[in-house]
Parts: structure tokens; C-alpha cells; sequence
């Protein structure tokens, strides 16, 4: 296992074509805008080797036998399930922002049963080729980006369907050894910090789509890929200085990119999927599945952040005695903890798959994520009324800092003098960053979009056997209505 | 273990004295108002002893070694508190309503940790004591009436504190061989069909309140008590006929009684708190999170057939097509299955006593309730909706079966023509009465107010940890602020 | 005019054919079940004949100069369409209840322009007969029920397509002298104490469906007319006292009916609209909006009575200090007031008519009851939560008033000690009643159901105008995109 | 009256002292940041001069005669009230912003009034000087920035018991000629291109509190008054091009100040209030009143471009042809048109004061924001919803415009192929900005905090009546209870 520093390190050997701002980004490590992302997701591997986390950072793997980073092991049990998301919860109170190594690693786990099941029913070798694969991502503790969103193009129509064929990831040469890949995969959260990406479809398939029935792993830094990273509500600000950005050491969200597959050849031997449509929706399910059980974690864990930083600007306006500010208090801690517990929920009632590894419950997972595309915007809001207006208009850093201006800031700005003015300032631009755009947007649509949360409970739950139970109550026989 | 027939049976065999309308009832098994709520009860006899509900339905005793009903069980590892969710959660989809026997199941365990922690401070035996009636509890497969909700009188005074003394349960008269106690325990669900009650303080205590930190059992035929049982909505329904009642076998809520104790004799063995006012909070707050657990289940189970019956009305109302009427199906799914979700994970996250029983995570079984009590009266608000008008204003039964106006009734509340009009009359009967007051008041209140959850979440969490994280990324430096 | 006495006796001269509970109510004025209903209607004629409320109960007619009822005004100014709300409001504060006669009032204004438009169009004299009807109604200061809700049987299908053509009320033949119609019209509010019922379409109709564009007057007590009058919420306790109804005087909603037409014969005097199924739509429309506008006024009176139950439970549970209590009024309050905002601008916002007479806006007045349909709710979520349990517990009042059960029920209800607990025990009765079943139901289905709502909100909001001002300022040209 | 140009040269004339990142902005005219905000500004003064907007635009003065712009008219009918309402409204939907000006004009009216009743308590001549400085107003169109705001300290101390007395503004010396206040007002919308401030008292004060009860106009750019321009949510954008700032050329919110009142000399002419902290409570809460209702005016107008925007881009994504996409866009017009409804609803129900002017109803006023506070969230949540997850990721528009990155971005951000890449960008980045960090924040604090209006709706609301309704239904003799 890599910690920190040795993360850091393994970025400066790969060289992926990233740009931002039209240019070039060189290295991912000291970009202002990609540092604190990295800072981010060093503390995966940070955490992971202090021994006192060990048990809620790290796994042993089934494949090797060896204590591996969790966010490259296999789920081996219901307890692993429950662990990742309190490694999350953990992890998020200290970055108070996504880490965004948990999408390869739900892309990893969805693909491991996948794999299993399509060899069993066509007699393929994807299990075996994949498990070679993650075997090396465990003993190189490589951090993977899930690669699924394409960029989808017109909605209403399947990948095949679309005006241009590449708004959709798909296989344009099959060769002798291997394929050739083209499309984008859009909003690839940790991507311009990780070592590969394992690409997997993004929807259910039909007769006709086969060439979109693509998984494969490739690296980041492959020639044939640019990536073009996507900008953020108040990224500018980290350009010029700390204290306007409020978590100046992780930033906000993960840090996305539009990641573009020119014409990417990958070897049969980390394809993983060609052209197996009828697996698709399920493969995306369970890769959706597993990644909304980790929002009750993580949103957890930044919501416990921003609860702090509430509940300290309140003390610091004066006003934390008010009983509605304590009401207000206690609703957010309650909007945060019903998404923890869904995330539990659905880890606990975890089964074991028949490939061995363990999955989520479907149905409980997609509750987790719909709550939280509630929640996290109230619990903004909440945020955002006990903080008071003074986040919407409080001065830029520079002003704060000059001679001329900064006297006027410090001493206009204190609330209860108890506290350093600059400290309130901190404070607001802390809960401004985390409760403001980005992070809401992501809230929403991250691991998927509300309505996909919504067919899948509507999917899983079991409607008739409901119907059945009212009408036995209400003495209707039913059997007379049956076709 | 005894079975439903067994249970009435034994019904028939004690003589509390219970008044409604005026009349004393004779017989709980046959008494038209009581009758379905003792239906709803056995249903837990019932299912005990199906071989195929073994797992939910009954536990090992430690006590004994023997197989016991799950309802006079000590939870004995997370599985046990896991499994009385589930089971809660599948008897209330049988009966559409309260089955009761919960709150004595949930008032013994949280006396099972209360009375060793007792004894382990002040050398007392009421722990033994405990054992040696709860083992008599599961020998004779009691059905016992969790006796805690005091009439409390003036919210803002404590029970020394009242006007009249008796406004809270108190010790009257200490004797060589036991206690006098009087007062009186309000909404007693389950009371009027149990065989005993067991009664323990209601609120945090202070000194002077010594009298009032009472936890005894008590026979709920004891001479010197008088029930009076409680009416709820449309409670006349029951005495005219089957159809308007909605669910005639079961009824709903749990009929409730005020339970009059009127100088009533306890000997020793059966008292287990003698005014250890220091533990009266933790003793509360421990039945409270067990109770508030059980919402997640019972709850879920009668909102599965809410949502059944809402679905069979919107199919027989010609409206199941409609996109916004499957979006709100949905939704009701959704929230309830948020309780369950909630349920579940304060049962798994459960922490091993002391005294080698299981207690739940007391902060997630708050959040179980406190979503109940908003959750179901949305997915109430959404049922009517669904359901159209006419559940407001259908006729009465006697008209609908009248010669002179039942085929009016028949021919004009005719919906979709595949489907009986009498068929969506019950359907909309059943949907009406479980959606409506009383059904609605018990999610509020029942298990205790939203407020008692409210403090509760605020006491459970760590805010000044939530603080600190906030500062550290705001780089603020706390220990300034240390007082 | 007429007083409330008057009225009354009015009441006792015709001899409608009602049944309930398989029986003829002989007389509404002096049954249990319609007296309250009764007694609320007759505040409509008691109030206009007070000097003191002349201004917002009275009118002078445009077609006779008089003065007249505001229930039976043609609205003719937008002081009139904010009086009527301002009106509603306040007669909602003395019943706590539905007061039925706005309905007719609305069918009126409604058929007053759809007449006239249609004689426009198709040279009719519907406009004519109306005037001359309306001039009696007027002068005799009678009652009208509106009577548009059909029973609508399958909801997927227009009139002419149902399985029974009687599911919408329909022309069967057409004499010389008149029309026989045949049908149902359900949640007839108010019917059974009225003295005419103006019959109008429920939908928009399509070609095929001219039978079921019809408009007429009808006496109540027509011989070929049965009523059957249907059930409420706890509708028999008002059969065995006033102490558990909560409010004896009005009781609650307002006593609806299942109208059946069996053959009525309408002479064509009382015809006013026969076939003109392009008018059925707009018809339907203004009815809704007119009927739509009221419900921020009488619920919001309605709600004046339960906020000022509410606050009185507090103060009898010596509640009433605590800082999250006043915070749960306060939102009552601003949800009511919220609904009294829509209702006052949908008025203010009314236009004048060619036929001269006063409409509301549309869009605002739908805007009104859809916040209804979730306000009423959650003030009545609220207003549980205030006041506590016992609204769902509480003794039946025989045991209150019983001898043996009265002096533990009065002893162990108390609260604050200052209030006499019976008194808290008969505010505790009217919040429940108040905020249960069918008063719920109502707010959700009464003037439409709120998909009803939203599709006329849709309707009347100019979309592409949006759609145009969003390109101009985000430097769009939306030319390009136009077909 | 000026047009958009004569606004623009007029404030090239003035040289007010504005910071923003360390340096001055020399002509907020040109200055990038300050651009927008102008031209936002300036179209009240365009608009006003076209005449098919004369009569929303303008009104009659009551002082001169003469026709000034509505920007700084004295309300002197409710037609004036409401057409305020129907102006911003109007003038929003063609900046999608706020355009400012109204906050001087709240408070133009709110002293007119004041002054007034000051003078009638206390023989002052406060308002006689004030029609004199309202006439110059009136006479040169002059913009004036409404500053009530100060920074306020610790929340929970009054004005003299702040630890440094300058955290509300103050006068610390008065002269012969006039007095010197120092201090500093927060929030200062429009003040870097307002002509004059006009300064009032922030809360309610108390004996002691003498000095802070202060009322007076003060040039914006008098030589001891420096302004730190506050930052927004993306404001750097705005230097680095058009299109990621989503609205180039109004840009959003107002463009706050902190305006540092640093021993500023105001002749006594133009000193409305000095001293009369009896005045200070009233005077606030009609500001706040009047400034309130305007929300349901501009917010709507701005929801308006939201929703089309809203619209737009469903159609750019393929989707606007799902249900649940239409009932999203439904739901963001019916809580737009809800906020609406307030605005006109207080506006209508205004009343005519002693001193001739109108003022609109407090209570309903104070629903208008507090409705704000919650609908415009949801409405922006909404629009996340129907957006989809590229709002927070689309990249920075030099990559978009890249001769490297810009021909992949806009091939990958391609939907319904009908539309260009580009205006889909565009559109998302419209909606991205309104929908972000300072738009919310606005909506939350602007007009005052939540919790005020909540204190404003329980002070006006009459409590005890309602208690008096209630006792009266429920037969409780409330008298017996009296004090």
C-alpha cells in the first residue's frame, strides 16, 4: 500500500494530457486547481497506512491473501460493505469534500460479478482476465477512475440511435489483439489524479447497440485520451489565494473532467466486456447500486463539516442560544443521519453474490441517493439561514488582506468579540464553498439522477404482493381480477 | 408458546375492569370495539407457532434455553434486534395496524439493563427479580402492556411539582411486603387484551421525585385498576357493520386505554425501581429507543398496504396509466421505506449491555421516529390524492346494502367496469381508515412526541467534534476559544 | 332576504328524498346528522341580515337593484371578488366549518358568462332564461347547490365511452316542453339543505358527448331525485352527544351527498346549455377558478379557529412558553396566510367579462387550492403536534360523563391547573375533528383535485415567453430553432 | 428623468472610493466587475423612458406634479403598490437579476412616512426637510442605495452594548451645522453606482441606544465613505469572458458593498431622525415591509428566466417530453406564482397613512419573504434536476473556445442534435449562475433574515382572537380565564 506522499509521487511519473484554462496542465500534483483534489484522495492512501484506521481503511484481498487499501478490495462480507461507508463518513469529516476513489471501486466490484455472470452464460474469460487486472490494482494500490457517464447526447434516444455515433463510448476496430474504443465519458470525478480508468456502459442496451456493450480498463495517460478538466462554482478563487476558497486544502467535489477516447486501443486482455447487451442494465445497476450506498457516507461525513461550521458561525454571530437556531441545528443533524442510516440499511442487507463477493440492496441503495438529492440542498439551506447574508457579499481575500481595506474588514466583520473576526470570515467561506453550487448540483446528480433513483425503487419494490395484502384486509378477491 | 386460539382463551380467563360508553365490557375476546384489536394481537400468537415464521417469530430464551415467542424475548445479539424489525414489518402487512404487543417487549428490556445497572450501583436485587418474572413471562407466553406514558398534567412542572401528586405514578405507601402505588397511564395500547402491565417512570426525575421512580408488574385484572377504553376515529363503525371499518378483523391503532391505578398493592418480587431517581432518564430514554425502533417495521409493513390499497384504487379508479400517479407511488415507497431503512440500521448498529442483552443505537432510532412522524402523513396526503374524493363522502354500509338505495350506490360508484363497485368501495373504506386521525396522531405521537426525539438527537451527537472538524479545513485555531 | 330562522323554516316546506343510515331523514332542519350543516348554511342568512357585516355580505344585484345576498350576487366588480373571499374568511371563523353556499354562488357566475357567450355564438337565448331564473333566486334568497362533480366511473374515458352511460349526467330525451336527464352528481355539498341545485358539466367533451353538455336547474325535492347523504369522520358521534364531535353547533366539511337523477324532467325554461359541448371546457373552467378562489378564505378562517385551538392546547398543557411551540403557530399561521394571499390576488386580479360581470384570474386562483392541498395538511400535522396523544385516545364522552369513569377522566386529564380539564378535553375534541379524515380529504379534493390544478397552471402559463426570455440573456438566438 | 446613457454618464461624474481585490475601481461604469450591475441599474432608466412601459414605469408626483420614474415615486394610491409589483416582475424578466433600485425607494417611502409621525410626536421639521432632499431626488432621477444594514456585532447585544460601538452606526458628534456619524452598512446593494445613500436605523432601539437612532443622506461619494465591493459566487468569471458567467450583462444579485462610514459630516438638512429610538422599531419594520413585498415581484420575473431556462434546456436534452419533467415545471411556476400572489396580495390590501402616502399590509408583506426563503431553494432545486449533472462540470470557456479542446467540448456536449452545442452550454451556464451560492443566499437574507418575518407574522397575527374563535366552537367559556 502507497501513503500519502508515495501517491503523490506516483502521479509525477504518468502524464496525462489534461487542460484547463487552455492550457496545459503539467503536473496534477502542484496545479493550484488540481492540488487540493489530490490532497484529497492522498488521504485514501494517508489514512490507510495509520494503523489505528486499519480495520475501517483496509481489507484483506481474496485474490492475493494481503491487507490491501479497501478502495481496491473486493467486497468480502457485509461487514465490508457497513466499512466502506464509515470509511467514507470518516474519510469526508476530515477532507470535508468528496476523495473520489470510490468510483473505481464501485466499478470494480459491479464488474467483478458482472464478468462472473457473463462467463457463465456465454463461456467468456472476462472474470479471469478482470481478476488478473485486480490483482495488479491491489498490489499497486493504483487508484482506478469509474468510468461509466457517457456524454449521452439526446436523451430520448439509445446510443445507436444518436446523430453522432461517438456520444457514446463504443468499439470502432476489433483487431486481432485487441479493440479500439471512441467516445467521451463526461463529469469522470477524480480522473486527472488516478492511474487508470475502467470504462463500463452507461445504459441499458438493445439489439443493435452491441458496439456500446464495452468494459475495459485503460490508462489515464494513454495517448489517445485528452481530458479537459471541468471547472467548479469559485474555482478561480484557489488561484489566488486560501482564504476565499474555505477548505483551501481539498476544494470542493471531486474535481471532474470531460474525458475524451480518441480512437483508444485496448488489449483483449483488459477488455472485459464486447458486446454482451442483455448485461448492461444490470451491470449499470449494480455499479449505480453500489455507488448511492456511499452517499450516505461521505454527504455524512461532509455534512458533519458543515454542521460544525453552522454551528460555530452561530456562536460566533451570537446567536447559538436561540432556541430556533438550536431547531435548526438539530434538523440538519437529522436530514444527515436519515442518509447514514439508509446507507446502512442497504450495506447490512448486503448478499453474497454468486461469484462470491458481496453486493448491496438494490432497492435500499437507491433510497440512500434519493434522500440525499433532498437533504443536502436543505441542509444548505438550513446552513445558509443561520450563517446570515454576510457569505453572499463578505469582501475578497485581497481586500481583506490590504492595508488600505483590511483594517475596515476586521473590525466591521467581528460578531461576538470573543472571536477573531478573520476566524468568522474563515468560517463563512467554509460554509459558503460547501453549501453553495457545485456541491449541490453534484448532490443531485452524482451517481445518478434523481429519476433513475426513482425507476429503480419502483423496479424493485414488489407492487402487486402490496395490492395483494390491501385487498385480503379489505376482503376483496382479488383472484377475480386476475387475467 | 401459545397460539391465536390459546391467547383468547386465556383472554377469557381474566376479568379487568374496562369501561366504554358508559358500560363495563364483559368480554374482550367478543366485545365489538375490542374484539379486532385482540384479533391483531393473536396474530402474534399466531404466527409464533407457523413453523415457516420460526426465524422472526420467536428466539432462544437465556434465561430458560427454551424457544420463546420474539415478544417476551431479551435481545440477545443484532440478529434478535434485526429480526423484530423484520417481523414487525411482516405482521403489520397481515393486519394493517398495531398488533401492541411491542411496548411490553420493549418496557422488559429496557428493565432488563435498568435493573442490573441498578443493582451494580446500589446492590439492590431487582435484576433477579426481573429474571424470575420474565421468566414466568415466557413460561406462560404473557401478552404484558408496556405501562410508561404518565398523565403528566402540567407539561412545564415535575411530578413533585403538580397540583395533584397522582398526575404521575407514585409510591403512596411503602409496606413489609410492598408497595401502594396510584396514578394513572395514559394511551395504554394493547392494555385492555394484555395479562399484565408493566409500569415504569415516564421522565427524567429530580430530588423530591423519589416516590415517583416506580417500576413494578402489576395483573391487568388487578382489582384496584380501572381501565377506560379510548375511542378513536370512526370507532362507531365497528359496532354497525364490516364494510366502513375498512379493515373489520384488526381495526386500527391499538386501542388505547387510560389506565386508572388506584392504590394498587405490589409485593416486592414484582417491584424493580424503588426511587432511584439517578437512573430514571436512562431508563426512559432506553425503552424510548427501543420503541422508536419498532416504527421502521410496523409502520413500513402498514404503509406497504396503504401503498397496495392506493395502487388497487388507482386501477379501479381508471387512473394507474398516469405518469404522475405511478411518481406518486413512488414517492410513498420511498418514504417508507426511508423509516425502514432507519429501523434497520439502529438495530444493526446495537451494542452488547453490560448485562449481556442487545440495545439499539439509541441516536438512529430517533431518527426512525422522528421521520415517521412527518413520513406518514405525507404518504397519507398522497394516498388521498391518489384515491380520489369519495373517500370523504361514501355512503353509510346501511345504504350501500339498503334495497331502496344500494343500487344507486353499486351502479354510480362503479369505476373502471372490470372491477366490482363494492370492491372499490372497501378498497376506498380500507385506504380511508388507515390514512385518517387517529392513524395519523399515533405516528406522531405514539413512542413519544417529535420534540422528545429532537433532544434526544441533539444529546446524541457530538457537536464540538463537528465543530473542530470544521475548523481544522477553515484552518481555525479552537484552542483560542477554550475556556 | 332571509334570516337564518327564515331559512330554516324554508327548509321544512320542501321535502327532498334523502336517506342515510338505510332511513329518510324527514327533516334536515331536526336530524342529528344535517342539523349542524343546517345551522352552518343558515349563518350565511343570519350574517347578511346584520347591519354590521352589510358590506361584505350583501351586494345590489344588476339585475334588479336590490340588495341582495352575496350568495346569490353576480359578481360585478373585483371589490366583489375580494369582498366574497374577505367574506368567506370570516364566516369561517363562527362555524370552524364548510358553509356550502359558495358553490352555488360560483355555478352561477360561471353559467352567467358561459350563457352569454354561448347565445353569442350560436344565437341562443340561454343568457335570457338564466337571467330570469337568477332574478327568483335573488328575490327568494334561495340556496342553490352547485352540482358539477359527475361520479365519472373510469377516469380514462370520456363520457360517451363509459361502460354505463349514466356515469355522467346526460340528456335521455328531449320534449317539447323540456329535457329528462339522467345520472349521479357526487360530494353534492350542501344539497341536502338546499332548495335548487344548478346542474353544469364536470368535463371537457369531445364530439360524441353532446348528451352530456347539459345546464339546468332543478328543485332539490324533485320527485325523481334520491339523495343519499354520505358519511363523514366520527360522523356518529354526533348521534350520541356534543362533546366528542368538537363542534356541535356546524360539525365539519359539509354534509355532501351522492345526487341521483333518475329521469328528472327540466323544462326548457331552466335549460341553459343543450349540446354546446366547445363551450364544455371553458364552462368547467371558470367554475373551478371561482370555486378555487374561496378556498383561501374559508379554509383560512378554518384555520383561524385551529391555530387558536391549537395555541389554547399549549396553554392548557403549560406548553405554551417553549420556543419550538410558538415556532409551530407561527408556520400555521404562515401557511394560512399564505392561501389567503393567493385567494385575495386572484381577486384583485379579476377582469371584467363581456357579459359584464367579474371573473377571477385564473392561473392565481388555481395557484390558491393547490397550496391548499398541501397547507391544510401540514397545519393540521402541526396542530398534532401541539396538542399531544390524548386527541387520539381520549374516553368516550358517555365515560366522561359516567359516574363511575367521569372523576378519574376529569382527574386525570387536567393540565396547567388553572384550566378545568373538561375544558381542555372540548378543545382537544375540536382540533381533532378539525384536522382528521374528512376534513383533510376535502382540502385535497374539494374544487378539484390538485392534477386538475397543475394542468390548468401548465395552461396558463405562457412557457415559450419564458423560454424566450431565458436565449435573450444567456445570448441565445432562438429564431434559429423555430419550425 | 434620465435614460440607461444619461444614468451611465451621470455616474461618470461622481468618484465614490470603491475597492474590490486591492485595488480601486476607477469608474464602476467600465470597471468589469461593476459592469453588469450598471447596466442592470440602468434599465430602470431606460425602461422608464419608453412609453409603452410609461405606466408601470413611472407615477405622478405628489410633489411636483410632474411624472418621475417609479424608482423614485412616494406610494400615494395601492395602484401604485401593485404596479411596483408588476414593474419588478417585468424589469426582472429582462435582466434576470436584480436591477437595485428599490432598496432606496423602500426606504424613501419609509422615512416619508416616519418623519412624518416623528414630527407630529416631537414638533420636529424632519419630514419638511426630508420632501425637500425628495424633490432634488425626484427632480435629477438620482439612484438612491437604501442603507439600513449595519454590520451588527454580536446578534445577541443591543447597539450601546457592543463591544466596539461602531458595529452600529452612530453619530459621535453633533455640530452647529450638523452631525458626524461613523460606522459601517453591510449588504449595500447598488451603492457603487448609486448617486446617494440614504442611511436609517437597523433594528429596534432602546434607551441608551440614542446616538444609533439616526436618519440622514450622505452622497455615495463623499470623502469619508470607502466601499469594499463584496464578492459573489463566480465572480472572476466575469473578467475572463461572456460565456461562463451565464447572464454577461447583468450578472446576478446586486453587487454589494461594505460602506465604511468613517466620521462623515451630514448638515442638518439632510438629518431625518436624531434620537427618537421609540421611532427606530416602526420605522424598520416599514422598510422591511415595503422591501419585502418586493421579492414576490423581481424573484418571480427572475424564476420566470429560470423556468424558461428550465424549459430550454429539457428540450436540449430530449427530455421535455417526460411527464415528470413537465410536473418539475409545473411545481417551479407554481411556487414562483405562490411568492407572486403575496406581493400583490399585500400591495392591494395597503393602506393610505395620516401623512397621505401608502403602505402595504405588514403581515402579508413578511409571508412574501418568508415563502422566498424556501421556495426560491427548491425552485433552483428543481432546476438542477431537470439541468442534469453538467452545470457543475462544463468546462472553463477558454477550453470551449480552444483551438485544441474546443472542437472535442462542443462534439462531446451535443443533445437533441437539433440544438447547437453551444447555446446548450449557454443555457446551462444561465441557469448554473442563477441557481448558484449568492442567488440563493439572497433569497434567503435579503429583506431580512427568516426569522424576522417570523417575529413580524406572530406580532401581527391576532393570537388571541383566534383562541376566542376556538373557545367559542368548543364551548369553552374562555372568560372564566381571564386575568
Amino acid at each position: 500500500m502507497m501513503n500519502g506522499a508515495q501517491y503523490k509521487e506516483s502521479l509525477r511519473k504518468i502524464h496525462p494530457t489534461i487542460y484547463y484554462m487552455g492550457e496545459k496542465i503539467e503536473c496534477v500534483v502542484d496545479h493550484p486547481m488540481t492540488k487540493p483534489h489530490v490532497n484529497s484522495a492522498a488521504m485514501t492512501y494517508e489514512m490507510a497506512c495509520d494503523p489505528k484506521f486499519e480495520n475501517l481503511m483496509t481489507g484483506i484481498s481474496h485474490l492475493t491473501g494481503k491487507r490491501v487499501n479497501r478502495f481496491t478490495h473486493i467486497q468480502w462480507s457485509t461487514d465490508d460493505l457497513v466499512n466502506k461507508v464509515k470509511m467514507m463518513r470518516m474519510i469526508a469529516q476530515q477532507t470535508g469534500t468528496c476523495f473520489q476513489r470510490c468510483v473505481g471501486l464501485d466499478a470494480m466490484n459491479a464488474t467483478y460479478i458482472t464478468t462472473y455472470n457473463m462467463d457463465k452464460k456465454y463461456g467468456t474469460d472476462f472474470h479471469q482476465r478482470f481478476k488478473a487486472w485486480m490483482t495488479q490494482v491491489q498490489e499497486n494500490d493504483w487508484m482506478v477512475a469509474g468510468a461509466m457517464t457517457d456524454v449521452k447526447g439526446d436523451r430520448s434516444l439509445k446510443p445507436s440511435h444518436q446523430a453522432d455515433p461517438d456520444l457514446f463510448t463504443h468499439i470502432v476496430e476489433r483487431r486481432e489483439d485487441g479493440v479500439v474504443i471512441r467516445g467521451a465519458k463526461a463529469h469522470m470525478t477524480g480522473m486527472a489524479n488516478s492511474h487508470w480508468m475502467l470504462i463500463l456502459p452507461t445504459t441499458n442496451l438493445l439489439p443493435g447497440d452491441e458496439d456500446y456493450a464495452v468494459a475495459c480498463a485503460v490508462p489515464v495517460d494513454d495517448e489517445h485520451i485528452t481530458h479537459v478538466f471541468g471547472r467548479q462554482t469559485n474555482d478561480q478563487r484557489r488561484l489566488q489565494g486560501d482564504l476565499d476558497t474555505g477548505n483551501a486544502e481539498y476544494a470542493i467535489v471531486g474535481g471532474e473532467t470531460l474525458t475524451v477516447l480518441d480512437n483508444v486501443f485496448v488489449p483483449w486482455e483488459r477488455v472485459f466486456m464486447d458486446g454482451q447487451i442483455d448485461f448492461a442494465q444490470d451491470y449499470v445497476a449494480r455499479f449505480a447500486a453500489y455507488h448511492r450506498q456511499n452517499y450516505g457516507g461521505c454527504k455524512v461525513g461532509n455534512s458533519d463539516v458543515l454542521i460544525g461550521a453552522t454551528s460555530m458561525i452561530a456562536k460566533m454571530n451570537g446567536t447559538n442560544k436561540a432556541g430556533h437556531i438550536k431547531e435548526k441545528l438539530i434538523e440538519m443533524m437529522h436530514l444527515a443521519e436519515t442518509m447514514y442510516c439508509c446507507s446502512l440499511a442497504c450495506s447490512y442487507e448486503g448478499v453474497k453474490e454468486e461469484c462470491g463477493s458481496y453486493y448491496v440492496n438494490t432497492l435500499l441503495a437507491n433510497e440512500v441517493k434519493l434522500n440525499c438529492t433532498r437533504n443536502m440542498y436543505e441542509i444548505s439551506r438550513l446552513a445558509h439561514e443561520v450563517a446570515g447574508g454576510f457569505i453572499a457579499t463578505l469582501p475578497h481575500e485581497w481586500d481583506t488582506n490590504s492595508e488600505i481595506t483590511g483594517p475596515y474588514v476586521k473590525k466591521f466583520f467581528a460578531g461576538n468579540a470573543k472571536y477573531d473576526a478573520l476566524d468568522r470570515i474563515k468560517i463563512a467561506r467554509l460554509l459558503e464553498n460547501m453549501s453553495g453550487g457545485t456541491a449541490l448540483a453534484e448532490s443531485m446528480h452524482g451517481a445518478g439522477s434523481p429519476q433513475a433513483m426513482r425507476i429503480m425503487i419502483y423496479r424493485e419494490e414488489n407492487l402487486p404482493a402490496k395490492e395483494a395484502m390491501a385487498c385480503r384486509l379489505a376482503n376483496v378477491d382479488l383472484s377475480k381480477y386476475e387475467d
